[in-house]
């Protein structure tokens, strides 16, 4: 244990060496870097790191004998600050308060111990001399409270019997000469320059009255000749008290053998200009002995032995603490459970939520759980009072005074939630098939507008999200995601059924491959939209509607299945190396190996509530689909708006007629006919 | 079509008899009660419906002739305000804006004018001249913007020619005595009275310089002698133009052949004395058709013909208009899809939720959806920086300053959400087993109290939710819930799956049946607990974990999905007629029809999210089981306190020697001894 000692202690003949012990001295900065070391390296690894803290001998009087880690501590390879001596040690972060307390403490200081003492009797520490000044740091992380337990140990060797002062403390400026403290000083530099370092924690010093010579610890051999009485040892000394040298210098004198005369340098800057002066020197006998004791656990605040505890919650900015927290409670699922997810795919993934009712709020809110940062709302309604107990980012208050834009409210709460999002929102209408935009020239530019804003928003976005509440509202998005290759995730809701499914992504126009009719394995390129399975092209379903069709009527819980599903669908295709590529899991699949980290990346779920059932259907894509098929895509790409308006001032038929449709009605219309012929036929 | 007349009309010799049309006078009554009928009763039915107005004949000069109707208005047979006179008429309600304006109102009009016709040509108006005073009401009810469409019609059959005026109208004073006046006042009140009515809206009057006599219309063939040359009617007329009779007159004189002398009769309180002396008289000379024309709609506020609109979403209680909206989203379910839902056993359900992190939030949300209003609240925890992005009732503010509690904050964010909702909070602990209380008086005082909180909590909340994130802390809940025969509904995540499950409902302890070994068609007073797959005693699982232990590290759509579908399954379950009791459904069931309106009644969905998979075990009451067997609720109802304290300070030993658990391990142990025995020696 280090004996606390103070200026006052006077000096006697057979006064024995007492040293300063260091404090240590962590910085928030260190927290936050072990915050970020737990969350993303460490994990639940709890073995011994190795660390860098740092000493400084320039310290005015009155100053405690530092030991200071920040947030470079683990970066031990990296540069200490200038004339600050390094000092490397080992971490121990538990993963629970409990062996963060019941942890053998005098095992951790005996194994570090023995270590320098093997270091000098093996000689190695002569070479080496930092393994002499080394430390432990014992640490516990509550990142759920950012409360970070410590406790700091600086391992000693002890003399039994205590080290003898032959020659108590003098100032350097009482035993040299100026000249001699100038040739000290240059010594020193030039040793530091000739070492590449900023500061050597120990080094050999020969002087006459005229000269100062110092050398590495471990060049003794050559640089001391046996006419020399005293061999004088320097070491960099972060003390400040003018009777005791601080902590660095025992395991030192263990090193040494015989009689010492000591060195304390400090080099202080007085009055703008450099002073090593106060520096001390003295003479000690060493007793050294094979089997020495050790001490160095840090005493607490309250001077006892204990651990102590900063609570970095209080001094952070919330903004960031929340946002910290967040992600600590994402990286914990990588730590056991799924060690190869990559959050940054999720993370960084901008959603685009056309739709801002029962599903787009559900939606918004299970990506805000997966950490999505980026996500942007669109949606043209605003918010009437049966909303809030359903589409839970609204509230009674927003329906006031005629109701809130709900895609700026979204925003408002998203923001509410969590401050660190990155929300937007467009109060805007999405053109549709059969809902006229030509009654006047102010709303076929209007739909421009509407249009050019949609493909700019695509485009911006890296998955697209269809929440509507009408299959016509959808036609649009499909086409120009189609086009622009984005990933969809689409999905809608019955009464007490669902379908959550992701549009087939289209290769590249130079790669595209015919169609292949094979029902199973069917890969991401192939996948239909969610107008494959139509034989009638989307119209104005919205007409004539009575009260029970105006809105989607489902079982409350639906909605949050649905959009949950719709996101865990989204991050588990993320994952996948082909993403939206991704061949189709089935139903037949959930025996196999799943494909992700995360699982299945099927194409469509279909939710059956009132059976607790999903099944998991595929389907190819419709080569007369009239949405996703290349006929329709084509003319989008070639003719844009001038195509699309066209089908928003149509009926049915345009479409139908455009994709071959109609063609295919008739034929089919003829196959029955021809079918009832020949049934009637056989049956005479 | 009514002509619109005012009191500067100028008599002449030979004056047509002009009649000031009915103004409708519609009260928000009215309207709330329409809705309260579309949403319970009507639906999607747009048969015609009667109502009933009234009209009053008491008015002062300057009032429109106005036919009122109020809630009462569905009451058809329910009493009509004094000196009112009731006004029969068919009411349409439309679903949609576009039947309210397509329909044939031409059609209903004459529909209606060949009624009255029909009864004035058989006579039957005689006997009930109510037919003569009918009107239509065409409305649509757009009961998500509060808007309300209507238009009335009041039928009147028309005179080709006109109708002479023979002597024009006078006031009755000018016409009859003082005490002809008081005679008929007498004689009205007297017919009224015989009538058993407040108001005749028609009838006959024979006067002398002395005396009135009055009879109903139906008595003319014995009240009138051949000796009279003019035949006089009553009216009760709404109307004050002293010029000009109201429309009720109109049907009236269709009705009456050859000239005919009126009396408008009008009842007014003159300060404060009761006053008939405005009324008029007049005689006139008719010309009836066989085949008249009719007339009616009303003119809209422009003047034009036209329908009319109130919108009453600005007028309403906010309050009272998001409840209504609610209400409504609610019972479209049951319109066309499920019609024999039982909304009102959802509605009334008093949920108790223990736990409001994750799964609580999302159970309280979903309640929500349903229109559950009475949510109780019980957690310890405050809110932490990580929550609010998944635990969707609480914000980044609620983090601030170490955090709300939590059961306090979800109370408020439902009353924002709702202010009708009915939530309460509760900051408290839940013993748990292993978790000693015993440390002082304090401790176990505080505990005792926890206890009995929990116990009434449980007896006054109709369903119990366990939505704790430890095995635990569910023992006490299971326990007491156990005992007090309420319905458990309990939720469990891993990190991507979950279960969702009921505990079996005990019967009343006289008609507790012995178990049955059969594992198919369990009934609900068979199925397990939570606990009853257990042969380890809960104890204290919290000491000692690791960070991503500390929290349940789940895929964040997953709580959704469990929260979601623990309240759908409370639902289907309050919707089978044996609640609790009904026979567990399983995974084999999902083909069979289903035993409730909703569905499947599961006793376990055990829900894997990498599959996108549900499955629906179920599983027998286990007579070991450390919660909910007989041995325990017996020691607990037996020894409350000081058994449950027992549990909690002692190890799980305590628990499994109670229930025979170390009994059973101990034999499981010895039969694998044997068998291992037999093993190695049938492999010798």
């Amino acid at each position: 244990m280090a004996s606390d000692i103070s200026e006052a202690s006077p000096s006697s003949a057979d006064l024995k060496l007492q040293f300063a012990p260091f404090s240590s001295a962590l910085e928030a900065g260190f927290w936050h870097q072990l915050t970020q070391k737990k969350l993303n390296d460490y994990r639940l690894d709890e073995s011994p790191k190795c660390i860098k803290g740092y000493y400084y001998n320039g310290d005015p009087v009155g100053l405690p004998t530092r030991l200071n880690l920040e947030f470079s501590a683990f970066d031990v390879d990296g540069p200490t600050p200038a004339r600050c001596s390094p000092a490397v040690g080992t971490l121990y972060n538990t993963n629970t308060l409990d062996s963060f307390k019941i942890i053998d403490k005098k095992a951790l200081l005996e194994k570090e111990a023995r270590e320098i003492w093997d270091s000098i009797q093996s000689g190695a520490a002569w070479k080496d001399p930092s393994t002499l000044c080394r430390f432990i740091l014992l640490t516990f992380a509550d990142l759920k409270k950012y409360h970070f337990y410590y406790w700091f140990c600086f391992p000693a060797l002890c003399f039994p019997e205590g080290i003898k002062i032959v020659q108590p403390p003098s100032l350097l400026e009482q035993i040299f000469s100026a000249k001699q403290i100038a040739a000290l000083q240059e010594a020193y530099d030039s040793l530091c320059m000739k070492r590449g370092t900023t500061a050597l924690p120990y080094f050999l010093m020969k002087y006459t009255d005229d000269t100062v010579e110092l050398a590495s610890l471990g060049d003794g051999e050559t640089f001391f000749t046996d006419t020399m009485m005293v061999v004088t040892v320097g070491v960099y000394d972060p003390c400040t008290l003018s009777q005791h040298p601080g902590w660095p210098l025992r395991n030192l004198l263990v090193l040494l053998v015989d009689t010492v005369e000591v060195l304390c340098f400090r080099d202080r800057t007085l009055q703008g200009s450099r002073s090593i002066q106060h520096s001390i020197m003295f003479q000690v006998k060493l007793a050294p002995d094979l089997c020495p004791k050790s001490v160095g656990w840090e005493k607490n605040k309250k001077g006892a032995m204990g651990p102590r505890m900063v609570n970095l919650s209080e001094c952070m900015d919330p903004k960031r603490l929340a946002a910290s927290s967040v992600d600590l409670n994402l990286k914990l699922m990588r730590w056991r459970l799924v060690p190869s997810l990559d959050l940054d795919k999720v993370v960084s993934t901008k959603c685009l939520l056309l739709g801002a009712g029962t599903l787009g709020c559900n939606v918004a809110r299970t990506l805000m759980g997966w950490g999505v940062r980026h996500i942007t709302f669109v949606d043209n309604a605003k918010i009437s009072y049966s909303n809030p107990v359903r589409q839970p980012l609204y509230e009674f208050e927003d329906c006031l005074g005629g109701g809130k834009s709900k895609a700026m409210a979204a925003v408002d709460r998203l923001t509410k939630i969590f401050p660190g999002v990155n929300a937007e929102g467009y109060n805007m209408s999405i053109p549709m098939p059969g809902h006229p935009v030509n009654f006047s020239q102010a709303t076929l530019s209007q739909a421009q507008k509407d249009v050019e804003q949609l493909e700019k928003l695509i485009s911006e976005h890296d998955v697209v999200f269809l929440l509507m509440d009408t299959r016509e509202s959808r036609w649009l998005p499909t086409v120009i995601a189609a086009s622009k290759r984005k990933l969809v995730v689409n999905a809608a809701l019955g009464f007490d059924t669902f379908v959550v499914m992701r549009h087939g992504l289209k290769k590249p126009p130079v790669s595209q491959t015919p169609g292949s009719s094979l029902f199973s394995n069917i890969p991401g390129h192939k996948l239909g939209c969610y107008f494959c399975n139509d034989v009638v092209a989307p119209g104005d379903s919205t007409r004539d509607r009575t009260l029970d069709q105006q809105c989607t009527v489902s079982r409350p819980g639906l909605a949050m299945i649905a959009g949950a599903l719709a996101v865990e669908m989204m991050v588990s295709i993320l994952q996948h190396s082909e993403g939206g590529y991704a061949v189709a899991s089935s139903s037949e699949d959930r025996m196999n190996e799943p494909p992700t980290s995360l699982g299945l990346v099927p194409h469509q779920i279909r939710g059956f509530l009132s059976r607790f059932d999903n099944v998991l259907p595929a389907s190819l894509a419709f080569d007369k689909c009239t949405a996703c098929s290349p006929i329709v895509l084509d003319h989008y790409e070639r003719e844009g708006f001038s195509f699309l308006s066209k089908v928003f001032n149509s009926s049915h038929s345009f479409l139908e007629d455009l994709t071959g449709l109609t063609l295919l009605h008739q034929e089919t219309q003829a196959a029955e006919v021809n079918h009832s012929l020949r049934y009637t036929h056989t049956n005479r």
